[in-house]
């Protein structure tokens, strides 16, 4: 699985307080950290307080190569101008992170991905909210294919967020999650990719349950054909359950010590 | 989901002793046991080395019956007159484990069913084996199904075992047995419920790996729709997986101390 390390998001305070103070240290080794986790890429998010976006953006993104060079970004704003600041930076293949169903959104940052070559996670929500069921988000997830291709992005570059909610204030929506993207995967030739925010599903569950109702989601949308998740990538249990999900979907070949043999590689 | 405890079978060697020594107590505490861990029911089986296998079963399901009365069992044999005698001292609705596809496997034990009131686990082999993929599982488990309702047995009385190999030497089998699951719930009506021997996904896996594999096949099982399994009901991580994944699959309502509330009802 493609594993987008969540941690430098300006929500997380210690994240939050490196930016005010400037404290690269902070940041380079939360990357550092994320990345011998076993992260494939890392998120980047100034966070929703920031006064200066694209300054902050530009610094967290300078810094994050300092730390780990060769690893690919996904820079994470709703925001155009910081978007480019984030991209333009960029020494591998970006993720743009995120546009919606909505034209005025995906007008311009495809033009962006086009710009930069990146890679463009669709949310599969528009100016209506988040489809309750599993039709509504196939809809705007075929929305968002077609208008990728009129703008000369390939299948291949979008994953589509499927958007997970909270299981304690949306649990009807998760097995509709879990029908998304199985169904995208027979849609679509060439099928896109499928992403989810991964730690979403557990927000405001009691502390101690939410890595059990992460890994145990994480398990349940890999045999739905999950293809990537931003997610805690310092959480061992929870990389665990991927790559056990991924051997047992016949992802990776079978040997007796496969978590070493993933982690190798 | 419906937990069918695994211990109490023969091929354990703490069962296979106290049957030699016809030690009462060692089989009690492990039906309690069980019990008290989440399992709705237990399986029952003398193992493959009894030369009396029939006296044995008996001994054991009364010794079981004074532990844990009301409790369902599976009587777990391959053999007719050890079946009879475990399903006709049952107090409460009997299983049987296991009919094939094969007409003269079905016929006599579907007997029996209709005779003891017993559900049927269904196992999609037969003569030529196990299929290699779904489409074979799906065509044997619609001729056990078939066969049933010609015996009279309710389709709600049938529990489909889709028949997990292990990893380690049957790696392309794990998806093909999740398709078989998710396509039973849409090619009858209705449908008839689904059943794995759980433990079986891990046999010949490294002990430690074990619990991981088994603990993420059921999520990955439980999101394609399984609704029981013979399983270590002892694990209480993969009691917590399968209460947590069938929260997600909405089967329960959330509630914030959602494992507590399940294993108080």
């Amino acid at each position: 699985m493609f594993v987008i390390g969540e941690r430098i998001n300006g929500m997380f305070k210690d994240v939050a307080e490196a930016v005010k103070k400037k404290d690269k240290e902070v940041i380079r080794s939360l990357a550092k950290k994320q990345v011998a986790s076993g992260a494939n890429a890392l998120d980047v998010n100034v966070g929703p307080s920031s006064d200066n976006p694209k300054e902050v953006m530009e610094w967290l993104v300078k810094t994050i190569i300092e730390a780990v060079g060769d690893v690919p970004l996904a820079i994470d704003t709703t925001k155009k101008d910081v978007m480019e600041a984030g991209l333009s930076l960029c020494r591998r293949k970006p993720i743009i992170n995120s546009v919606n169903a909505n034209e005025d959104k995906m007008k311009p940052l495809f033009a962006l991905a086009k710009k930069y070559k990146a890679s463009v996670i669709g949310l599969t929500t528009d100016k209506s909210g988040i489809p309750k069921d599993s039709e509504g988000r196939l809809e705007l997830a075929m929305k968002i294919i077609a208008s990728a291709m009129e703008h000369g992005i390939d299948t291949s570059d979008i994953y589509i967020d499927t958007v997970i909610l909270p299981v304690n204030v949306a649990q009807a929506h998760v097995k509709e999650v879990l029908k998304t993207i199985r169904e995208l995967k027979v849609l679509a030739d060439p099928a896109p990719k499928t992403i989810l925010g991964l730690s979403n599903v557990s927000q405001g569950s009691q502390a101690h349950l939410k890595p059990l109702i992460n890994r145990t989601f994480l398990a349940m949308a890999i045999a739905s054909g999950l293809d990537a998740a931003i997610m805690d990538a310092n959480d061992k249990d929870l990389l665990d359950t991927a790559i056990t999900a991924e051997l047992l979907m016949e992802r990776q070949l079978y040997c007796d010590s496969f978590l070493d043999a993933y982690r190798k590689k």
